[in-house]
């Protein structure tokens, strides 16, 4: 069965995002998580909010976008979002088309075009889904005070600016985000 | 908004699988993998793998149910299956109430029964979900030619026996599993 042989292939292709390491903390031990513990989690944070966002989405569409948005760092690695360049997209866009053309055709068609999606963020569905993916990490560095956002000199300003894709999917998680960052501004641990 | 508070405080907790690992290794880089890493796994594979359901299934429901089977285990830790009793099931029941519990009560009592579903294996979902959950160690066990199995003293008739249920929900990823461990044994791998 050549189609199942393919996708075991690409099931183990996958498994190296387990050593992907990100820049930002867990909550719960202090130290940085990599793509798959961090793909799990958008995806139970996914499910958990649903009910806040902006418009009607398609949860299983969702989750297919979050499980699937990191495979392309096996190629070429984390970058920051407040270092990406053009080039890094470029190359991110040369992984997409390696990795899922593992698969068979259908599907490596399916998973590009929902890569892309979550890319261009064209919908309600991919724009629900980048602002659980910018949510996260957002609470783990407010769970840490601004702590890694400090040591990479990353402002307010530049905070408000990328995260702010948060509020294209839900006005409420970025009411409730930034409610937590302004007062830690407040309280100066973060300018 | 009392409800979100309590969804983050939820999301907050549920970090913790990522501190549990479990007793088999990742397919890349021979290391002990977590259940996050285990449980995003278990869900890239459902979707991917979904054609070779023996019934149709729900995949949101089925991804549900991946996303959070291994939550109790914060409280009880990584039990394996080859030795779990019935103090130690007992005990999970007991973790799904206190980290569910967490939740609003329309969500604590939906992922409760998600998970005492997939416990019970009473429906297609759960059976498939329970397929892919048993796959994913097998798969692992098979790529490193059964040396954790042998490590641990399990044999061919405990394998095909526990993992058998991946017959439940799939015939088609049982019979490629089986193959494998067929050959395997044939080579004096695993007695």
């Amino acid at each position: 069965m050549p189609s199942l042989a393919q996708q075991i292939a690409f099931i183990k292709e996958v498994d190296k995002i387990k050593n992907i390491f990100r820049k930002n903390l867990n909550f719960s031990n202090e130290r940085f998580e990599n793509d798959a513990e961090h793909s799990w989690h958008l995806c139970i944070m996914a499910v958990t909010l649903a009910e806040y966002a902006n418009e009607p989405v398609d949860l299983l569409r969702v989750i297919k976008m979050l499980l699937i948005h990191d495979v392309v760092e096996i190629d070429v690695g984390d970058v920051m979002i407040y270092k990406k360049t053009d080039a890094d997209s470029e190359a991110e866009k040369e992984a997409a088309h390696r990795i899922f053309g593992m698969l068979p055709p259908g599907q490596k068609q399916e998973y590009l075009d929902l890569w892309l999606e979550f890319e261009e963020l064209n919908t309600p569905d991919a724009c629900y889904a980048r602002s659980i993916d910018r949510l996260e990490p957002m609470l783990q560095n407010l769970h840490y005070e601004c702590r890694i956002w400090n040591h990479h000199g990353v402002t307010y300003d530049q905070i408000v600016s990328v995260t702010g894709k948060i509020d294209e999917g839900s006005h409420v998680l970025w009411d409730y985000a930034l409610s937590i960052l302004d007062r830690l501004r407040e309280e100066g641990k973060i300018s």
